[in-house]
């Protein structure tokens, strides 16, 4: 039982040890550039002794124990803070304050399979109760957030115990995985029958099965694996209407693809219980490379060539001036004396860092990513740079945790558009951050790269105003959101949840919004299931 | 005036002067298989004597009529009656008996326009009157029939005129085109710019942007350019509640993506007027060629480690080993006895016949590719069996217009499933076929292929019970479509229309069609759009 809940985060991602360190040298850069850092500003409150008590019925409690086991109806107030929200910088902010306005779900529920999942619901429809999926709790958009709605009391459904490999078809490579298992251990399940699913976003350490198809994630791989909506084949979800399973094919002119509606529907339309994914062999071979490109425009259309002509390494992670700066100036590992030489040798003023990896049938593919590259006036630096990246891929949450210790307002935000618009949305988003952030440093990649467009990742890097942290980001954020609206989209592949939930209207139209209402009200006819988020 | 109507079919394919004829030979060689054919028995009873009169109230025939212009709304019976269904079998056994149990249009109305469109629907909606979106006319499922649901009325929608490029983005790759563009006009439009859609169904001289996308359509070339729902980029739609777009980004993770609820909703949920495609450069080449395997399972064997380790062809076609034996016995073009000499010297027992096609970048790709069937045991015939396929490869329906005259009962279904079960599908759905039809001619072939299944295409031939044409391939189909529930989707690429609507609650749920209701609610409260297709 302990196994199923010490994993937690304490609302930091650091706490399980995998702290970063921020060199002085790092520490002296930052200041000179975004102002005062580096003073101590990390204390904690402890939140613990401000939880409320829990507000579910005693009737609910009791038949969900009956169903469950005492065990698994958590009523502790340490517990239910734990999944009280997720990882965004407004989150760790609020839970370092100890701040009383973050609702806390009344009960933890820990079912062990879809079958529990399902009776859970049955039970929350008749007492009324509000329902969060819970999986790696690892949203940086709000979506887990305890909110209520118009429930008297809500529960934070956590799916750690769906944690099975249900099946595997070598044939047709379709693996069923439950939606509590983390991403290292879908890997570790899957690569015992030789297969890999290739998914690593940022996340990938703690988040789900379920919870990527719950927001439409996509990995740092995607130019190799796809998105995560391109693994599914399948899905099974819980819902107070009953259980719906779709998916029979790899491809249906069935009418619409509902495993599209079901696939970023953040727990809105149903709690998923499991995932049949598409699995590729595991690769016997990985190599990872960085080159340098003179300026972001050239990047970009160096990026661009790539994903139209069928070139596109399985990882392609271009980063603007301002994060290739960053990269060289916070990263001791890499020879910058050396890398300094080789750029002014070659006369490259505005060196924006490209990282290619592929995995796999590495040989035939790498020779035509680097002819293209070359074409397109790249130049390569060599797998030193790669492998750095590599080592650091998934260490941006345990350096933010370090950074808020410092007293810096760090957070990112992401988006995506058209190549046409990429340039545009770039600098209108870094200019929207700047002009509400002042000093700071406003950096970006393209980490996603289509036929048709690009994804924007933008990291942002300011002193933190501790009179009111929390607003000074919300107002950046709004500003940049702003600008995206009409731009391109509002996630490429963090979500909507409660943060981007006043923006979708403007992107689906209001008609799309009143479609989903719709399909909710359909599913889910008393609004039970993850109140305020998506549709707000 | 005359150009907008005249392209009509008169339900044959042939009707337009592209007639195909059937040698002695080949109607000899079929009567051996199936019993009588070659008989005439295409006589073709006149139906224009038959239309009713139009039910349009005439106080919503002038409001269209000033909306429009006279001349946009059609109230002749030959005009309605061209109207009046598809191209399925039983859609031309029935337009030639000029059976009057056929429902026709009350009246044809020829928007200009998005906005015409737009505001056809609300004067619809004020009078209640159903509305069938018509693009091609091509639908084989009874996806434009005009059936009038609840409504005393309904029109067809004829979206001809909606036939304009609208725009072209060079560096997204991305152009938008109007519903009512055929095929070869599309390609002709955008190899102007220098690009193609590279979209090739059966239908592709006939059917129309607005048809592919609200069918889910996939081309022949879907290995190499993807199925139409990976072309779309975003839509523009007319419905009852207003005007609903879609589209702002490559990929997005705000939510459910509704651009593939849109796609796939047969005219249910909104008339699509615009689709913004991903298009991609005029390939400057293009090779086809043909290659035999030994047996079913080896082809489908090959097939898979093609779509499963990227080696796919862009079109890449694998015939069972009925379909091969009608292809050798019906094209006098195949050099038959140097093939059967070919095949003897290899032992090859029961050859199948596989096409593989590359366009563009072919050198590269076709090494690949080629390597990878030998290593599968396929033998290389050449590219004379490729040349044929292509140039054949639009005339299955002018071949079925000459079949019926012939007194043959052919049809065509279609379906997919996993690769597991690819050969359980198949083999069942023969059985099933068989067993309905007796004497009969059934064969298949892989045209769709992907990493985790591939779609069977069934043609079947039968010499026709002339007492009840329909009622014999009714029961036919519907055996089929009982053993396709279960093992695979009941469309692959065919859409649902009225035919498959039966099944569509098995393949995605009560819950699945409880939602598409509700979805339709939101943007149709009164029920106007295509009654009857889809949710039956």
């Amino acid at each position: 039982m302990n196994d199923l809940v010490n994993h937690r985060l304490r609302h930091s991602w650091s706490a399980d040890g995998g702290a970063a360190s921020l060199p002085d040298r790092a520490v002296r850069w930052l200041g000179q550039r975004i102002g005062p850092v580096g003073v101590d500003r990390g204390s904690r409150v402890d939140s613990r002794r401000n939880v409320p008590g829990s507000a579910v019925p005693e009737a609910a409690r009791a038949e969900l124990a009956a169903l469950l086991g005492d065990e698994y109806v958590l009523l502790d107030g340490s517990q239910r803070l734990d999944r009280a929200s997720g990882l965004s910088y407004l989150d760790l902010v609020r839970a370092r304050a100890g701040a009383e306005e973050v609702p806390v779900p009344d009960a933890v529920l820990l079912p062990a399979d879809p079958e529990q999942v399902q009776a859970v619901l049955d039970v929350c429809v008749r007492h009324d109760v509000g329902v969060v999926p819970f999986g790696g709790g690892t949203s940086v958009v709000g979506g887990v957030a305890a909110l209520r709605g118009d429930k008297a009391a809500v529960v934070a459904l956590d799916l750690v115990r769906l944690d099975e490999l249900v099946s595997v078809d070598p044939v047709s490579r379709i693996a069923v995985l439950q939606a509590g298992v983390r991403g290292p251990e879908a890997e570790r399940l899957l690569a015992a029958h030789g297969f890999t699913l290739g998914h690593v976003p940022q996340s990938f350490e703690r988040a789900t099965i379920g919870g990527f198809a719950a927001t439409r994630s996509a990995g740092q791989a995607s130019s190799g694996y796809g998105r995560f909506e391109d693994m599914v084949a399948g899905l099974r979800l819980a819902t107070p209407k009953g259980e719906w399973r779709l998916g029979v094919a790899p491809a249906s002119a069935a009418g619409p693809d509902l495993r599209h509606l079901a696939v970023g529907s953040e727990g809105t339309l149903g709690v998923i219980t499991e995932v049949a994914l598409r699995v590729r062999p595991l690769p016997d071979q990985r190599y990872y490379e960085g080159w340098v490109v003179d300026g972001w425009q050239a990047g970009a259309a160096a990026v661009r060539k790539l994903a139209q002509d069928h070139g596109l390494a399985d990882v392609t992670r271009l980063s603007d001036v301002d994060e290739t700066k960053v990269s060289f100036a916070l990263n001791a590992g890499w020879k910058t004396t050396a890398l300094r030489a080789y750029l002014a040798a070659r006369g490259i003023r505005n060196p924006c860092l490209l990282i290619v990896g592929w995995e796999g049938d590495v040989g035939r593919r790498r020779a035509r990513t680097r002819a293209m590259l070359r074409c397109a006036d790249a130049h390569r630096i060599g797998p030193a740079l790669g492998q750095s990246w590599l080592r650091g891929r998934f260490s941006g949450p345990r350096q933010r945790d370090t950074l808020l210790d410092h007293g810096v307002c760090v957070e990112t935000l992401e988006t995506a558009t058209y190549w046409s618009t990429v340039d545009e949305l770039h600098d209108a988003v870094r200019d929207a951050l700047t002009t509400s952030l002042g000093r700071a440093i406003v950096m970006c990649h393209v980490s996603h790269a289509y036929e048709t467009g690009a994804s924007l990742y933008f990291t942002v890097l300011a002193s933190r105003d501790d009179a009111d942290p929390a607003g000074q980001w919300q107002r950046a954020k709004a500003a940049a959101s702003e600008v995206i609206t009409g731009l391109g989209t509002i996630s490429h592949h963090h979500a909507v949840g409660v943060d981007h939930a006043p923006y979708l209207a403007a992107e689906i139209g209001t008609l799309g919004v009143e479609v989903l209402r719709a399909a909710k009200a359909a599913v889910d006819p008393t609004g039970i299931l993850n109140p305020g988020k998506l549709l707000g």
